[in-house]
């Protein structure tokens, strides 16, 4: 996190976007890098070349991203700043399976990258579909593009990686024929997000919650992603993933390993992922034979009529899951995952519930402390306390003590693909996920599959679209804990 | 706290207020009074009766406590309701130290009295010169008063209960001669304040701050009670008092009590007071040779003169001493207490420093958990946590995570005298100083004058009005703990 290089006059830095036409290209990536310039954070020799398989302009194109900076920049956008900005980026028409193209590439790199004064650097980001992944990764290898003289080459890789894990074991195989391990950047966009480094710090840097953070002192730990947007116009791709690939393997389990870590060596990248792959590997395997205590499986009513959604489709749009950490921090405690579609919320947030204070018996007005790390769509920290109610007569109030990081900084929290692109520009892999990671993560899922078996019409409840998902989820959480916290907020 | 007796229809409660046309009675009991009876907490069948020197008829005093009920009743003031109350209220003209009065007085009592299906009770609220404490009491027994037949008689003493340990043990000693230990209140209305009595919840209803609340994870404890006004006519009684017996000894030693004492077995009166006095017990006796290490004394300039001060007053207006307490829990821990008059602020809180997070070592721009229980005049809690500033550069800030009691109850919170004179009437004796609390508490002080000797003018640093109090207090925290937090806030 703190191991940024240093970007020299003698450094000449060039991403080149794969998919450069693509969805995530003109949401995120553009309006990112937007927003790292006019802050000042991009080296200063840098430029993009956003490659597509369409035939245009560059002209054309940056008209094209003008108006998607415009529309989907988070912050302060400028005509005039902008236009400085479009002067660095350009875009290279070419087909990812045609070897010509690239040899085509490879000339323009090594035209734009020939003064002899200064390092040239690459960093390669694959806004693509997975199907494209190790095919495109060759071609660099087999242009040349992958050998040409440079400080560094890098290649990030969004999501998902594999359907699986042999999936995700062949896809990686592949890639690490022609990257080593320590320059892929495999992003998950959630681990980015402001709330989550946040926890970091709130755990490693109070030292009020450093010696609490552990099953005697914590009940249970609860990590919700509530949606409440349906499957929309994904349902060809979601269809064929569901919320245990979709959401758990990756994005929960992150969230998991973040609360639940020991505390770095360091905060150097691969220190942290350490600590993240002891979580991992300390999950305790699920259990077919408590299959319906620790795992409940729901599909909103409606998927199956959703665009390019199976008729008879088994696949899961609602997932909560009880996950045992077996170490000596966490033994014990059940950590909740809940993430759902078609919810009437939309919510991320991890809350912890501390155990009952126990000094004067359970009093049946006294509740237990719960932190609140709320990600979105509020960003900030909530702590209940029981306080004396103001009066002559002794009762006892829940109250929260409030940090709201977006009433104080809505207009300054950047969004995760800033960071994931600084970082990845400056060799910081603290907030990508390392191949071990991905291993385990996928290993903890596919016994879950294996434990449903082929037909999981059984398994699978329905709920109504914009409810709080199926009934049997408060018994769920009833049997262990006390109720699901974020149930509390009324957004 | 919680054992209130039950008042039933066989009860009738008199309570006599001796200095009854006095200020205290004008500002703060009748004006409770009021609130306590349209809240409906008073007993069914009640009556004040006040007692005064002055000639006076009882619809004389009535029409006087009116008006002062309207200026000083801290919430809403109903015309109607008033009238109902004032009925409950008469006045007796009766001299201190004239037996036949209190003859007279008797008569009364028994007249009033007479109901054979009720049961009396009587509280006696000593708000007269402590010249009288002794008087009044010994008279209450000669005339036969004390005899009455009655379900309880019970007296409330106003501080100071003493001016040293000795004539403390004195007057103690002659009160102990008619009421016994258990039907004696003393009050430190201190001790009575909302936010006070929270920190008792705080501690040990909120299970993250038990395991947390010592010596392992507390760097140092400030308490801290300033004002802003100078001894204003005050000047006779203060100049013979000063800061560490006006203040220290009661107020700002049973904050330290309420802050360190062990749990208590109960909630009951007298497990609460074992622990305090347990505290008191363990109070590391005053050092001679570390006199300036461990105390300050100041004198606001101007103080001499004063109406009724002495022109060569060694009298301290502002005292600064760091206390330790010899226990497991707290071994190590400095206490500071900081009190004053003519200052900057009026504020009062109890400030928890927590020790700094050492897992990465002590950066730069980390700093410990702030606790802060905020009396007045705010009512609240804040918690200080370092957080991830918002940003793709990884940057802590502090941020304060707040109660704002005050915010949300304004209207609500009673004043002390309500639940104490509430609490007395139904024999709860929690928030009232026992006699060792005393004993402990006066030799703690008796010490500190001891060392000083009889001419403390070497010791005395002038300070200005409406300032922090002498710059030596800076060099005393900063010697020790970090600063005074209480500067943080703007008042």
């Amino acid at each position: 996190m703190t191991n940024h290089e240093k970007n020299t006059e003698h450094t000449k830095t060039t991403m080149l976007i794969f998919g450069g036409t693509g969805d995530l290209t003109h949401r995120k990536l553009i309006p990112a890098l937007y927003q790292l310039e006019i802050n000042g954070f991009l080296p200063k020799d840098f430029s993009v070349i956003s490659i597509g398989r369409r035939d245009k302009t560059s002209d054309e194109y940056r008209s094209e991203i003008l108006e998607s900076t415009k529309k989907f920049s988070s912050r302060n956008f400028e005509e005039e700043s902008y236009e400085e900005f479009s002067k660095k980026v350009s875009y290279f028409k070419l087909k990812f399976e045609d070897a010509e193209d690239y040899k085509e590439l490879k000339n323009l790199l090594e035209q734009s990258g020939k003064d002899e004064n200064k390092e040239n650097s690459y960093l390669f980001y694959l806004a693509v579909s997975p199907d494209y992944f190790s095919e495109i990764v060759h071609q660099l290898e087999n242009s040349g593009i992958r050998t040409m003289d440079s400080a560094w080459q890098r290649l990030v890789i969004e999501k998902p990686f594999g359907q699986d894990l042999s999936s995700a074991e062949k896809l990686n195989a592949s890639i690490s024929e022609v990257f080593e391990e320590k320059d892929i950047y495999r992003i998950d966009h959630y681990v980015a997000k402001e709330m989550i480094q946040n926890t970091h710090m709130l755990r490693f840097q109070n030292a009020i919650f450093e010696s609490i953070w552990n099953r005697h002192h914590i009940n249970n730990v609860q990590i919700t992603v509530l949606e409440k947007e349906g499957v929309g116009t994904r349902g060809g791709y979601y269809d064929h993933t569901g919320a245990l690939r979709d959401m758990v393997q990756n994005h929960l389990l992150q969230l998991l390993a973040v609360t639940a870590m020991e505390p770095p060596k360091s905060l150097d990248a691969d220190d942290v992922r350490n600590e993240k792959v002891k979580v991992f590997e300390k999950l305790v395997p699920f259990q077919p034979d408590t299959l319906n205590e620790q795992l409940i499986l729901g599909q909103y009513s409606g998927y199956k009529k959703e665009d390019k959604v199976s008729a008879s489709s088994q696949t899961e749009t609602l997932v909560a899951t009880k996950v045992y950490i077996d170490n000596e921090r966490w033994q014990g405690v059940p950590f909740y995952l809940l993430t759902g579609k078609a919810l009437k919320n939309k919510t991320a947030q991890i809350t912890i519930e501390f155990k009952k204070s126990t000094l004067y018996g359970e009093e049946k007005d006294s509740e237990p402390n719960i932190l609140e790390i709320k990600i979105q769509p509020d960003e900030g920290i909530t702590l209940h306390l029981n306080v004396k109610k103001p009066g002559v007569v002794d009762q006892m109030a829940m109250v929260e003590m409030d940090y709201c990081q977006s009433c104080l900084y809505l207009f300054n929290s950047p969004d995760s693909y800033e960071k994931l692109i600084l970082d990845a520009l400056h060799g910081d892999s603290t907030l990508f996920t390392r191949w071990d990671e991905l291993q385990l993560t996928w290993k903890y899922v596919d016994a879950i599959f294996s434990t449903l078996g082929e037909d999981r019409t059984s398994y699978l409840e329905s709920y109504e679209r914009e409810s709080n998902g199926p009934e049997s989820l408060d018994t769920f959480i009833h049997s262990g804990a006390r109720k699901w916290w974020y149930r509390n907020r009324e957004y």
